[in-house]
């Protein structure tokens, strides 16, 4: 597997484009397209909040069905949720113009929204986005990155990675775009996230590898505790590679994963670094712990505390916060057994050893801390398992951000 | 039931003293205690974190056996947590302190501790400190205030309060004093609660009433979503209000419970209202529920959203980010059934009806949005159970205080 330039055009058979279609934002790109030259079959996750976006409905109809899957049509700055009937009206109308310009079924045609809840979409404009994007969709590296530009909300960065493996003697391609910044604590956050590959696989097995990743990579990433109403992830495989189709678990489905491990974690990561106000990666790292669900649970208390993201980003190196976001998690542990360090690029400092706390050198701590990324890295000593989650500081920038969100 | 002047020395029997022990903090009381005059029976709830302080434990030890209680000593700055056995060894030197002093057995000495997790007492300051309020007990309002005021770490007021109500005839009082600003999410918060009544009544039925009034009150209440290793409420009853034993459930106990509720309900609410960096105090009121369970896990997640916090502190009428909050609490309910209103002293907006968004007044939002106490009034229409929780706005002052505490 490697590293290659591009996102969500990476893979044969995948082009992109996007308009400023003045959904919310002016002055700026806000609606993205992606398009699968060939009929592809996808697999998706969605958000476990019950409160469901209208776009999340229509998409979940398609990727929980045995349709294939071929263009998705995704705007920035209305979400789209608690709209009611006509919310999904809006999801219609946009695949039904997708329909007529591309010439592909309507039912074949995904939908997503990021944005502002409770608010109508301006359906006009919003089938005007789309038939605009359609003569415009490009497989070029730069398609696929403005794409990415235009369904950033208080994104700083647009987030694309891709990367090159092999299965079966064929060279396959995966890439990916996503954002997200607020309202991020997926269960499957609003984060969206697309993945595109040429890889031949079944729909069975492209479903299983996407819900095993996203459990270790989106879903362990938090910015604000927040479980968003329109958190969608979407994978479409077309199989342009010509690799004999993946119909079974061995090396080939490993390769597939592996691919796809890497693309989601990265993206992940970014997400986290990038989440609102952010001003540095978050990182927990369990180890030893009796079970990985345990491993989780803990890793995800450490960079969901809003006292512990407040020490990281004043670099105070309160270790007791961490500790007790831990306690209350609701994993059962002796504080006797823990080993508790900070790490980062500038050094590693163990503060807390089996119950007792350890004098630490406060400006060593200091020096740590002050990196871009900072990892607390806890021991058990109870098991085996261990499991890493990613979050963010809690900065002014990011009560700036939400204390007037709409405006 | 009325309201009475005063605190924790309300009742009969009831002394306090406050003393500058110089823990941690400089030029401020830092300690304080409580003694009844006559030995006490006693109930109490503690944190549910499995990461107790060591007096958490040393308390539940006293509060969970036979044993009379009859004085309590506090400080503030450094919360005995995380601090192995030299932890619970400070907690055994400071109840010998008092048996010397106050000539009390020193396993009815119950000790409490708030602040900095993960560091040391110093012994001696906290044995001279109890040594030094012994001779300063007194029974006036001014001693109890006093030591309400002492126990504070960011509050930014004391909390006290006492109600006179009667038993059986006579005449009875309860009164009590908390602290909590930071780490409030009781699950049994560091809050503290320290509460006296002279009335006379089993250690069972306290107990009872004790834990159930605890659940609608501090246990409704969210400031940061953590939950500290510290939290402790301890309730003393000495039975100097001369009543015949409340030793069944009826109209003595049911007096008892109601100046309980609402001694609790009011600390609960100003500790919510006062939490670090709060401009003030955020309810949420969910009516018509499946069940009581359900309507407090749907305004526990109202209050405890992060993105709804900032809403109110930015007085932004957001409210998808409140349903969005009820959605991801794992109540499950249908959005078409739903009603939520903004409510404050200056008025009452319906912003979402059944599904549907309303398109309402910006400025009568924000005029209801602008006072102090802001209500999120939501209406399931599938049942008839109730309830409230209450937590303040995500400020930039709370970044500032948490980014930085140690110093």
């Amino acid at each position: 597997m490697k590293l290659i330039d591009g996102g969500i055009t990476a893979a044969k058979g995948f082009e992109a484009a996007s308009t400023a279609a003045g959904i919310k934002y002016q002055g700026r790109t806000d609606m993205a397209m992606i398009y699968s030259t060939s009929p592809a079959v996808s697999a998706g996750t969605f958000t476990s909040n019950v409160v469901k976006a209208a776009c999340v409905k229509w998409d979940m109809d398609i990727v929980h069905s045995e349709k294939p899957l071929q263009a998705v049509v995704i705007n920035s700055g209305i979400a789209n949720a608690c709209t009611g009937k006509e919310g999904f009206d809006a999801c219609e109308a946009t695949a039904k113009a997708v329909e007529e310009v591309l010439n592909v079924p309507y039912d074949t045609v995904a939908v997503a929204s990021t944005g502002v809840i409770g608010m109508q979409l301006p359906v006009d404009k919003l089938t005007a986005g789309a038939k605009a994007m359609a003569p415009k969709l490009e497989g070029s590296i730069a398609a696929g990155t403005d794409a990415s530009k235009a369904i950033m909300t208080t994104d700083t960065v647009n987030k694309e990675i891709a990367v090159e493996f092999e299965v079966g003697g064929k060279k396959a391609v995966l890439g990916g775009m996503s954002k997200g910044s607020g309202m991020i604590h997926p269960n499957m956050c609003t984060m969206l996230a697309f993945l595109g590959t040429d890889v031949a696989i079944t729909k069975e097995l492209l479903q299983e590898a996407v819900s095993e990743v996203v459990c270790d990579t989106f879903n362990m990433i938090t910015v604000d505790g927040d479980t968003s109403t329109n958190d969608t992830l979407i994978c479409m495989a077309n199989g342009l590679a010509e690799n004999e189709i993946i119909d079974k678990k061995g090396t080939d489905y490993d390769s597939f994963k592996e691919a796809l491990l890497f693309v989601c974690e990265t993206l992940a990561k970014r997400m986290a670094a990038d989440g609102e106000g952010a001003s540095k990666l978050f990182e927990a790292t369990i180890v030893n712990a009796k079970s990985k669900e345990d491993a989780k649970i803990l890793a995800r208390a450490i960079v969901g505390s809003n006292l512990s993201k407040a020490a990281i980003f004043g670099c105070d190196a309160n270790f007791g916060r961490f500790l007790c976001a831990m306690g209350y998690s609701g994993v059962d542990f002796d504080q006797e057994d823990v080993e508790l360090f900070f790490k980062s690029v500038n050094g590693t400092l163990k503060v807390f050893d089996k119950g007792t706390p350890i004098v630490f050198d406060e400006d060593e701590a200091l020096k740590i801390m002050k990196a871009d990324t900072v990892t607390i890295y806890v021991d058990m000593h109870e098991g085996s398992a261990k499991a890493t989650a990613w979050g963010c500081d809690l900065t002014y920038d990011y009560v700036k951000i939400n204390a007037d969100y709409r405006s």
